[in-house]
């Protein structure tokens, strides 16, 4: 059976072990992830910005870290329609998983902030989200805190600052790779998946989704129009016209564990999704055997979280936090 | 010097290699917890507790877990006041840590919980807190989120219950101890601790403060009046006027990292909590001296907090949550 996928695999076929064929561009996730070149990975830079993101007093209320609205323990997600910020207010998008974001061309639904760096900055400043009302306020409480020893470790001297923080987020979140999915198995002929996830991941190609869900990755890493909702996407950020209802293509990794669905987080379930994509962007009306098919594969897309030791965050002995709301 | 030591444990002295006198009753944090009969440790009991504690879907909202009032990366509290619970309520007492919770003879405040198994059950269903309507709809939410296998593993069939699930996180959280303080290690012969700290050392026991924070917990596991503020303690549990203003005498592990102080987290140093308890309880006007030899000392009973793998939580695949509030 290996020999089979290793001859496949060098005549430049995409074939598994298990026979069937697989469509071109799919295959397995990769290991390694874009870095920019002006902020390297390093273990303590790893370890304190697992600190950060894991940090409560990067919140106004102290009680929201990065990872109440993406909780790796619920796969990088909240499950929830909009997440919960300060004071009870709600988002008006979905949160999307931090796994894997790694790969992305952008970052948000409507891509506005071009890498991790840009994207971690967003949050404990938005008045729904975490609701710092500066950057110097955020550094401050970091500084109390205890962190200036782990930047310095990290950056230098005189370095906790909004950058670093960042570029500290980012790093930690760069290691939050999904490996090992029954898929990815498959495609190495290290494992079979089922009958009808073989027949979704034909289906998929046959009908058109992977036009925009393609690759490794399962997008296109590019936005598309999308039809659907009162939301302008890229034209809130843009202005353009053009821009009008266009989103991010979301990956397909994780994306049984990761509902509810969309941009505005109306698809409850995988199904609905996945009928609702099927016909509002391909005009296609799935028949239910069809709809069970595909999602037998979408689940087959569900990796492994990475093992992440719960931070101790530092704290100076004696310290008593002062939280306003 | 470890000779020393020995000789002295040998005649029965409370002594350090550091050649101080250690107060009678202080000594090393326990390593050993009790544990009740019904509810032996099991590897996978404690497991599966450790993702309860941290299980989002225990709360009305999905919002909130044990962990976000007794976050373990905050020394089992969240430095609140009051902890922000269910649609931004404010509980009415100061979230206690959960670290060393294990040794207390009663849980909560008011000691109303005997066991943590007791203790486990309160903050799913208290309103303010994490909301839910009733234990019948906490154990839907964990069959949903696919609990049933694990349960079985440590239970039996059909143990998706709500004793059960007080069972596993009782049986987690009683790993979580907190060994090798500064103060354990001077006590062993194994470090120094400062001079200021051992000043510190004789005067909380010259002025009496370990008549109530006594023995190797600093605590008497007792109850005791507590002539501060309107909060009838446990009287509100038991009625009886003898109990008006009657509190759990809290312990001193860990106390440096735990602000702010008291049921009503009214102090928000520890230097405040010090002097208001030494001329409350005591009748004594400590010099600012004594207050930073007392908090030198305090600061030496902060142990390790055990590292914590963080759980991926159990969901089944294509699972949709459904947060109401």
């Amino acid at each position: 059976m290996k020999k089979i996928l290793i001859i496949a695999a060098l005549l430049g076929f995409s074939a598994s072990a298990y026979a069937v064929e697989i469509p071109e561009g799919m295959g397995v996730l990769p290991t390694n992830v874009p870095i920019p070149a002006n902020n390297p990975m390093t273990k303590e830079k790893i370890e304190l910005g697992k600190k950060l993101y894991f940090e409560p007093a990067l919140s106004k209320s102290g009680q929201f870290s990065c990872n109440s609205c993406h909780n790796l323990g619920t796969w990088g997600v909240d499950n929830q329609q909009f997440s919960i910020g300060h004071k009870w207010q709600r988002g008006g998008r979905n949160a999307p998983t931090v796994l894997n974001a790694a790969f992305w061309s952008k970052q948000f639904w409507d891509g506005r902030a071009p890498l991790l760096e840009d994207q971690a900055k967003g949050p404990p400043l938005n008045p729904v989200e975490m609701a710092m009302d500066s950057e110097e306020n955020s550094i401050k409480r970091l500084k109390n805190a205890g962190y200036e020893a782990e930047f310095t470790a990290v950056f230098g001297k005189n370095s906790v600052n909004y950058n670093n923080m960042a570029k500290a987020i980012a790093a930690f979140e760069r290691t939050l790779i999904t490996p090992n999915a029954p898929f990815d198995k498959f495609v190495r002929g290290e494992g079979d998946i089922s009958q009808a996830a073989k027949r979704g991941m034909k289906k998929v190609a046959d009908i058109g989704c992977t036009s925009c869900h393609s690759g490794v990755l399962f997008t296109s890493n590019a936005f598309s129009e999308f039809q659907y909702g009162k939301d302008s996407g890229v034209k809130s950020v843009t202005g353009k016209a053009s821009d009008d209802h266009v989103f991010r293509v979301q990956s397909w990794r994780n994306v049984a564990m990761t509902a509810p669905y969309f941009h505005d987080g109306s698809a409850k379930t995988l199904a609905d999704a996945v009928n609702s994509m099927a016909e509002i962007q391909l005009g296609t009306k799935l028949s239910k055997a069809d709809v069970k098919d595909i999602v037998a594969f979408l689940e087959t897309l569900t990796g492994e979280i990475p093992e992440v030791t719960f931070p101790v965050l530092p704290r100076p002995a004696g310290h008593a936090l002062n939280w306003k709301e």
